[in-house]
């Protein structure tokens, strides 16, 4: 069978994870520090509690879970989740839970996107989300961040330029991957103001909002247009990063009729989230045993962010510069004007230290070469330190040059 | 915000489960029975074993399985797999683990299918593929089974006809939903030649496969063509109707080029199936435990099927006949010309018995309404005697007017 001649357009023209392919090349490398991947560490898996979750809830409601569910999600969890968010009156019909972050914006952009419609997002943004867009043949437009967020002076203009071939525009305003930038609330409320003047609709994904070691949790943009802009915002929330990415389990808020149509979507994608793991999870949430369990994350993550912190402030040179992230899983470093962070990558293997060169976390076309990402949740505070210093030393011999 | 006005074609045009909407008219109806879903019973789940397994693999490989896996699943599932296929050669890149068999199959029309290409399908078929390959735009071509499986002379017809649009043939050669035929060795290897003669790939649904209460079981079109004609077919298998349907477990078995476009699908779609419920089940497969719960369900079910079968003997006017499947979970009636399924079901369901009329697994347009679809998987042999008898008494009824 000669398949090349039956793929859809959208088929051919798929590109795979650049990232997965950079770390790939760092694997087997005795001793190398990587500071790429975007992995939460296993460490802080809560294995006993979901353990017994799981095992309880198969014995106890096992001819219920196993049976077949509901697209839009289990009810039981969905109430779970509205007292967790602090919205018990919230209709079910405004919640849908999705497989995982990614599956519920491949089913917001399945709802809406048509072939050549434009997406706004920040530059750099989130490249899993920007090859989804990619391959719903989505026109990416990007607009610069400052440290307080996406432009809203360049996102006005581009509002205006692409008028209604733009279908929404996605944020990540909380510990932004890869910027580790948060949103300011001023920030958030002209953005609201822009984008309801414009009838543009927000995506708001947090994957890491639960992951805060200082500063204030600002109002995410849902909650600030809730009842000024009702259906403006759709707020998508994971667990991958709280209880691990392996469960694949995340939830969306918005419109009634937007989420209806993603329910429908979810029928023909996968018929419904996984049931066991969902009912899991509720039953940890209804033990109170999630706030603890995130807390103990937050404790075991902040040393980590403050120990790069400081290795970059004692390591690198005064040409080089950075964001300092009130959570997350990154920092983003911006190198002297005249360096290539791909280039950066190849003599940064050499030494036996990895990073995601900033290029990658942009529409094709439009990239930025002097910035990288690192990652501070997975390596060791011990290589936090030595791979610093290494990257370091690096971007001061390449400075030299 | 105005949804409608963004909703891209596909999302307005896509059509929710005429099923779903008729069984939810039988809810609540006291003392009704009914034949109407296509639930496996929650009698016949391993709840024991499931608790048991997912508590073990938590604990033990947490840190593994809790962790970001693999778009195209997992290995240790995958090495599971191929021996119970008895392929223990076969390539990992020749194996996608997908969310259920709905998931796979919308990965490979995914990858494949362009508005307005041809799919040819089995007249009647599974209703919940043909909404999702409407979704996709696609147009459905009905084929006419008869006792032996699809009709050849109709097929050969309708491949001259469409041509190169003919994208895929879409099969359920085992125990077909809704009509309970099982496809004969000959006819399958009538159907390989001219699906290869005339370059069409098949997409070959086995949801069915492990439910056999009697005959002899066929090579799977799969494993006819797997040397003769390698990567015509692809082979989509679950767990759905073993284990569970919450699970949303299944796999597909086919060409390495598809399954890598259909791995980069599920990338952008889900990320990975949920890596727990993937070793969970892997598990049970190491330990031997798969073949006994399997033969222990084929005992639960073969009663139940053979007390419909009798009732149908025992109170069916002779005007009335019916398919007399080997597994699976459905017997498909055939009414008197003149009769209606969908006005017979009104009254039906005020006689407190429901089905589903045989219409509803027709692509929109070419119908049939003289037949209905009968479920005996769910309901106890009583309600199946009782049930019968009271459709029994309303067909005769029906005919006498």
């Amino acid at each position: 069978m000669d398949y090349k001649s039956l793929f859809s357009a959208q088929t051919i023209g798929m590109r795979a994870s650049m990232i997965r392919e950079l770390v790939a090349t760092t694997k087997c490398i005795p001793g190398l520090i990587s500071f790429a991947g975007g992995f939460p560490s296993p460490l802080t898996f809560p294995r006993e509690i979901l353990a017994k979750m799981y095992s309880e809830v198969i014995l106890e409601n096992g001819n219920d879970i196993l049976q077949y569910g509901s697209s839009d999600g289990d009810t039981i969890l969905k109430q779970e989740l509205k007292k967790w968010e602090g919205m018990p009156d919230l209709p079910d019909s405004e919640i849908l839970i999705t497989s995982g972050a990614t599956n519920g914006i491949y089913l917001y952009v399945k709802s809406l996107i048509e072939s050549n419609d434009v997406i706004i997002i920040e530059a750099p943004s989130f490249l899993g989300s920007l090859i989804a867009f990619e391959g719903m043949s989505a026109k990416l437009v990007g607009i610069e961040l400052d440290e307080e967020g996406i432009r809203t002076d360049l996102l006005e203009e581009s509002f205006k330029k692409h008028g209604k071939k733009i279908k929404f525009l996605y944020l990540i305003p909380e510990f932004q991957n890869p910027s580790g930038i948060t949103m300011t609330t001023a920030r958030r409320k002209q953005v609201l103001e822009i984008a309801s003047h414009y009838g543009v609709p927000i995506l708001e994904d947090v994957p890491y909002e639960a992951l805060r070691y200082s500063g204030e949790k600002p109002d995410s943009l849902y909650k600030m247009s809730k009842d000024s802009h009702p259906g403006l915002v759709t707020l998508i929330k994971s667990f991958s990063k709280i209880l691990g990415p392996g469960l694949r389990l995340a939830y969306a808020i918005g419109h009634k009729e937007l989420i209806t149509k993603m329910g429908l979507w979810m029928q023909k994608v996968n018929v419904s989230v996984d049931c066991v793991t969902q009912r899991a999870v509720a039953r940890m949430m209804s033990k109170g045993l999630l706030k603890p369990h995130i807390e103990s994350i937050q404790a075991f993550y902040k040393p980590l962010r403050d120990t790069m912190l400081a290795a970059l402030e004692k390591y690198m040179p005064e040409t080089v510069s950075w964001t300092v992230p009130d959570g997350g899983m990154f920092i983003w470093v911006f190198l002297p004007e005249q360096l290539n962070a791909d280039e950066l990558f190849v003599s940064a293997r050499e030494n036996r230290v990895a990073f995601i060169p900033g290029s990658k976390f942009y529409p094709l076309g439009s990239e930025t070469y002097n910035a990288l990402r690192l990652n501070f949740s997975y390596p060791t505070a011990e290589q936090i330190n030595t791979g610093v210093e290494r990257l370091a030393h690096i971007i001061k011999e390449a400075s030299g040059k």
